[in-house]
């Protein structure tokens, strides 16, 4: 849990954090959001955090409430506020308080909250064993790609991998292709020893984990892919795994109680695993070189 | 305005009504709502806005934050409080409080959210003059039939409608078909004089004016059916109109700039209207019979 949060323009114990009941974020899901990695005080991954931030602002036409610049600094407030060396934050952005209309209002200010916590370490055996994944028809909207708080088909999807024991649910289209987890990417490698992930368009978030992977995977010489793969591309796949900010990469053994190639974390995802926390490590690094 | 909330327990003054930032309904839109109309005090069509609550609730499996009986005291309360005779209350249930993480919590106590503001009379130059609509893509969900606060969608595209100068956006599918309004229900009149609707599917959400305008039609004979049709029919249409508990039963008058029909609001429309404000007011007296 955080200790403080910052919610417009103030700096509030975790009690009195609140917004107004016409806050467009709670009547209209009206808002946009980020998680970003905090490793030795700093933030991971900072500047395409922020720039998919100021994407999703202006894919829904709303003002940020603050410059980027005050914006860095309110994070680090809140970053030392809450005493956190590694863990996350988390910032929300809203249309801001208005008369209950659907339409956007005249004059309403953008809301904004930013609260950070610690994150326990990941548990070792969900890398060592890996993860089953369940499948899910994916019913979402059309607009995946906005980092937006209309979340519920993400909710209610990873309520359903959460009763079935597993990690994730992974989300498949009518066409039958696995477009991404509820809050994750999916990842399979593929006879020819390829990393797929579906492309980043409208269907689904770009993650930055995933951006970061195909990155690193290209440095390392492993073919790497963004093309759409399906559930049958899945059961016929070396490895599978997934990504995000809070998983980093993570083996799936099995999909739907099918195990996944030979049914343990394969050669291609434990290595592009390390290679993405040794990327992490040296940018945490660099941070703390050049604060000091 | 709103003068005064319920918000989880007490009764607060409108600048003073907040809930936490942590609430599911902010973070995820993880909760429903229901809009009902008031007329002389009572609410209209309470038992079937009661019964759709609980539909919601139950697809969603939040419980009642209170009992049935209980919310009908705080809504009459909330009525009272801020002073309406005609108008409407709004009100919200979330899951409740819980750390940020998708799966439903554990421990979470669900939050409940009730206030009531005047309404200004429809304009007559809408009914008179009837409105105009556009067409856009239906790009929401697929479990439109939940009334969530996932409303996103929604506002984006009344937005786009009212930035094109229109009354509404009406919703089409893949295949052609127009779902419903985005915040209102769909409908012609065909060739045949047939008032058709969009049958209360996972496609829509089954507006209770709606279901009251079908009863209202079969005691009038006036033919009706639940039935999907394309913006091709639309075309085609005698008439063309809308319906929501604010709006009535309103005339579209043309769709994307095209005049429907003969371009006036139409005899079917206009009778369906007349018969339901005749309906709403009989009930509105049959309540204040049984009050006094």
């Amino acid at each position: 849990m955080f200790r403080i949060a910052y919610v417009n323009g103030r700096y509030l114990r975790a009690a009195e954090s609140a917004v107004h009941i016409e806050d467009r974020g709670y009547q209209f899901a009206d808002g946009v959001y980020e998680v970003v990695a905090v490793v030795g005080g700093a933030l991971v991954d900072a500047t395409p955090h922020m720039a998919r931030l100021a994407r999703s602002l202006e894919e829904m036409q709303i003002a940020w409430p603050v410059s980027p610049r005050a914006l860095s600094h309110i994070i680090a407030e809140i970053v030392r506020r809450n005493g956190i060396g590694d863990g996350m934050i988390y910032l929300q952005i809203t249309r801001g308080v208005a008369p209950r209309d659907h339409a956007f209002p005249a004059r309403a200010r953008p809301s904004l909250v930013v609260t950070a916590k610690r994150l326990a370490p990941q548990r070792p055996e969900l890398v060592v064993r890996g993860v089953p994944v369940i499948t899910i028809p994916d019913i979402r909207w059309g607009r995946c790609d906005i980092k937006s708080v209309s979340l519920l088909p993400n909710v209610l999807g990873k309520q359903r991998a959460k009763a079935a024991g597993a990690y994730e649910a992974w989300q498949v289209g009518a066409d039958g292709v696995v477009t991404e987890g509820t809050s994750t990417n999916a990842w399979i490698v593929d006879g020819k020893g390829t990393a797929l992930t579906h492309p980043a368009d409208h269907r689904i978030l770009g993650g930055i984990t995933r951006e970061v992977v195909i990155e690193v995977a290209r440095r390392a010489d492993i073919k790497v892919a963004e093309r759409p793969f399906t559930v049958k591309d899945v059961f016929a796949a070396r490895e599978a795994f997934l990504t995000s900010t809070t998983s980093a990469v993570l083996p799936v053994v099995s999909v739907d109680g099918r195990p996944i190639g030979s049914g343990r974390p394969g050669p291609v995802t434990m290595q592009l695993r390390e290679r993405y926390l040794a990327a992490l490590a040296r940018q945490a690094r660099r941070i703390a070189r050049n604060a000091s």
